[in-house]
């Protein structure tokens, strides 16, 4: 049985830690006195009641106390604040809103957590290049509400969308319900402006299609603040679509419904979302907001089309008809706006509606090709009766990113660690199926151990020197995304050749 | 003036030199006799005559004969070709077709060219999945042509796509005419396998949308075969669209097209091609295959809609509406695929046709923000003036990505120098602009000096830091794309601080 991912973490099992010691041999009072003369003006709380809102980010299971949390205003501030942790080499853990859900900003004891909270400006809005150029703290939403009179919108759209920042999004590489046709945070973000850990101002990324050099900035999105702090973004605006409407399809079995999305790709367009539903989430979001789902459908796929009238017309007529060749036997097309809304709303409310079944859930993360879809489902079933947890599943379908939702309560002995469990082999399931272990949510530190199944020594051990190339002190979020080789090995995970790890260049044991 | 790109690359001003000398000590016989035992049966070519195909590649002013050519079949060759050239410290130069135009598989005197056109297999085609694996040296075209009987294509398309691998698309990041609708090389490609420079076989990316930790494998596209060798491809295949047509819309002046360029796709669609030829590209197009372009026209815009027929009937109409608007005196639209066909044709044949004109050429390549378009052709023509060289102009609009072409006669005294020189100038306007100094070409040896304009020294400086990471022998292509920091600050174009570079760690002189 996996063991429980906070239990790997404290014992040290992630990404490089600080190299040096000297933050041991300086007291906190000390590193707290030289933060607040470096940055006068600047907040550094430090009281326990000032530190206990920042003591987790969305998973929320795992909880550190950081030393001090410091929120500064202005890229010179960050830059000071950086320059001391890495005098000190100490941890630096970046925040946004908090809202990831695999432990990305979880502090670290003894560590500084830098929150990005009040860089909340847009800074400009070029409707013609259709570009924005935003400080990391703004909210995904405000982007877009700012692009509106304009006709435009930022694409990505977590579900945390009205609270997570820009600053987040990058370093989780977020998606959303339309990732589907518009492409995750890499493919929509043109630049960014990052801090080292050294406190050097780097530029990545340009307001082009291409950027010569090598492409850094695909590189950074996605690095969970491993590789250095954001302080700017620029991000591609697109024009808003003039009608959308979704189709709400049921089916009498999770397997139709799965080989369904199969099919509707296959009809050679891309639908805006195509959600999936099974009967466990139905029952949770048709009592909460009372969307009008059929409660009795094994399974309900949503999908939206949008576009010009005549384009989406078109896609609605094709989709209604492979949704019915494949067993759906209750269809609800959107009249109107509002009704497309209150259709999106059950699905959107499903997690928070799935937490009124059970105390806890746990929401995992995955991804599969769409073809091993109607396997994955049959097999999370087999695995949820296995370990007599129930498992809700509301997912983005159409890319194969899964969203198994794991119903425990905490207050029972052993539960928690069973779910963990349980996701564990959820996990390493889709690493079986051909897919990756993270869809949209990053490794954080919930993932570290299925990192180990999913890449090879080689591949972890390029992922190390890449974290080196950026931050070879170790200080930006030690312990996160990337394990350190003897964990995996010591999970018994990796190969190891007569007592060595292949890489002895990065690690020996 | 910029001093020549090549006489630069000789004097070794480029991406870090193989650190050892291990093959300076090592007679060229033996190196042979070591490469020849490691990989029997595998074809090692070192007789002059045999090398001289290999002595350049697009890029055809400059020329480089290496010790010797290596033409694997298996990747385990391949492994053993670098453990040789890895123990002696010989720089290993990949190479695909050979038709790159920025220089990137020049040889180098002394070191190996590999080339990989012997893997060509399509190893699997998945039309349900939408993915093609396959082997590097499989030239662009040959995917689209296998996944044709499934519908599907591959998008990106090169002017060079019935030669050019797609080994040698990944390593520059190859364009071509509808990436502005379907995305640069790196959007189109999910997986890669690569061997490094020790021989460690890396799989990068996944079939996902999104694949945990760092995303190595964009950083790998456009790497310009500093960072590995390619061996294995996964592409993504997209639905051929079932109608496509060409609007062909004339204007009176340069400055109206370009500006029309900006409001088009200010519309809100996103044309699947959109080009523009100057006159002097007008003229040698249509004098050379007679595609009925009006001779008189300052500029041309071609603009291509696909998609389903409803949807291209509007775009159509909104397009000529606009064009109208912007000052459009002509307008032809494609009626047949024939038809289309031949409007396409004109374009396709513009480079070989201004060829016609001028016993040389030399094709430049950056890209601006679109908003700036009328302003830099403007300046270009300023420039070619200035330079008494004609300039060309063919290129793809819609994303702002110039392809200069520069009309000269290299049999005449410093014409050449002249021409790289007027080059290096348009690519700094390009930067001035706000733009990028490639689009599709990279930088090979030929923009090494733009480099220093368009990055400042702590982006270069993490540009090595990354290429250490992979490389730290520094066998692979070294003294393409990355310059090194004394040769920017030999050139003045970096700020140097006391008589030290700000980065002591990476070079200090």
């Amino acid at each position: 049985m996996t063991p429980s991912p906070l239990a790997s973490f404290l014992r040290g099992g992630g990404a490089q830690e600080a190299h040096g010691a000297a933050s041991r041999s300086c007291s906190p009072q000390e590193i707290l006195r030289r933060l607040r003369s470096a940055i006068p003006g600047c907040p550094v709380l430090s009281e326990p009641e000032e530190l206990r809102p920042y003591e987790c980010d969305g998973l929320t299971a795992y909880r550190e106390t950081p030393l001090a949390v410091a929120i500064p205003e202005s890229i010179a501030q960050v830059q000071e604040i950086l320059r001391v942790c890495c005098a000190l080499r100490l941890p630096v853990i970046p925040r946004g809103a908090g809202t990831g859900l695999s432990g990305g900003a979880l502090p670290r004891s003894g560590g500084l957590l830098l929150s990005m909270a009040r860089f909340r400006k847009i800074l400009a809005l070029d409707p013609l290049n259709r570009t924005a150029r935003v400080e990391p703290g703004v909210t995904n939403r405000a982007i877009s509400e700012a692009a509106a009179p304009h006709g435009l919108f930022y694409a990505p759209d977590p579900s945390s969308e009205v609270a997570c920042t820009i600053g987040g999004n990058i370093a989780e590489n977020a998606g959303g319900l339309h990732c589907l046709k518009y492409g995750l945070t890499v493919h929509n973000v043109l630049a960014v402006k990052i801090l080292t850990p050294e406190a050097e101002l780097l530029t990545l990324g340009a307001e082009a299609l291409d950027s010569a050099g090598f492409d850094l900035l695909a590189l950074f999105v996605g690095s969970e603040g491993l590789l250095g702090v954001v302080v700017e973004a620029t991000v591609r605006l697109l024009p808003r679509p003039p009608l959308a409407r979704l189709i709400v399809a049921a089916f009498a079995s999770v397997d139709s419904a799965a080989a369904a999305v199969g099919k509707l790709i296959g009809r050679g367009f891309v639908p805006a979302a195509l959600e999936m539903m099974d009967n466990l989430a139905i029952r949770a979001a048709e009592e909460f907001v009372h969307a009008g789902y059929p409660m009795d459908a094994a399974a309900l796929l949503l999908c939206e089309c949008d576009g010009p009238p005549e384009e989406v017309d078109e896609q609605i007529a094709l989709a209604e008809e492979q949704l019915r060749e494949s067993g759906a036997y209750f269809l609800r097309l959107s009249c109107s706006e509002e009704e497309r809304l209150l259709l999106w709303k059950g699905r959107k409310s499903a997690f928070p509606a799935a937490g009124r079944m059970a105390p806890d859930y746990y929401c995992m993360d995955g991804t599969i090709p769409r073809r091993a879809l109607p396997e994955a489902l049959r097999r999370i079933a087999r695995l949820s009766a296995e370990y007599g947890l129930p498992v809700a599943n509301v997912f983005h379908a159409g890319d194969g990113n899964l969203h198994p939702l794991i119903l425990y309560d905490a207050s029972r002995p052993d539960e928690l660690k069973r779910a963990e469990s349980l996701g564990g082999r959820i996990s390493e399931l889709c690493v079986e199926l051909g897919g990756v272990i993270t869809g949209e949510h990053g490794v954080g530190v919930e993932k570290l151990d299925q990192m180990c199944i999913q890449f090879r020594a080689a591949e972890l051990a390029q992922f190390h020197r890449i974290k080196d190339a950026f931050d070879p002190e170790g200080i930006l979020n030690p312990g996160k995304a990337v394990p350190l080789l003897h964990r995996c090995a010591e999970l018994g995970a990796m190969h190891v050749h007569r007592g060595t790890l292949p890489f002895p260049g990065i690690e020996r044991f």
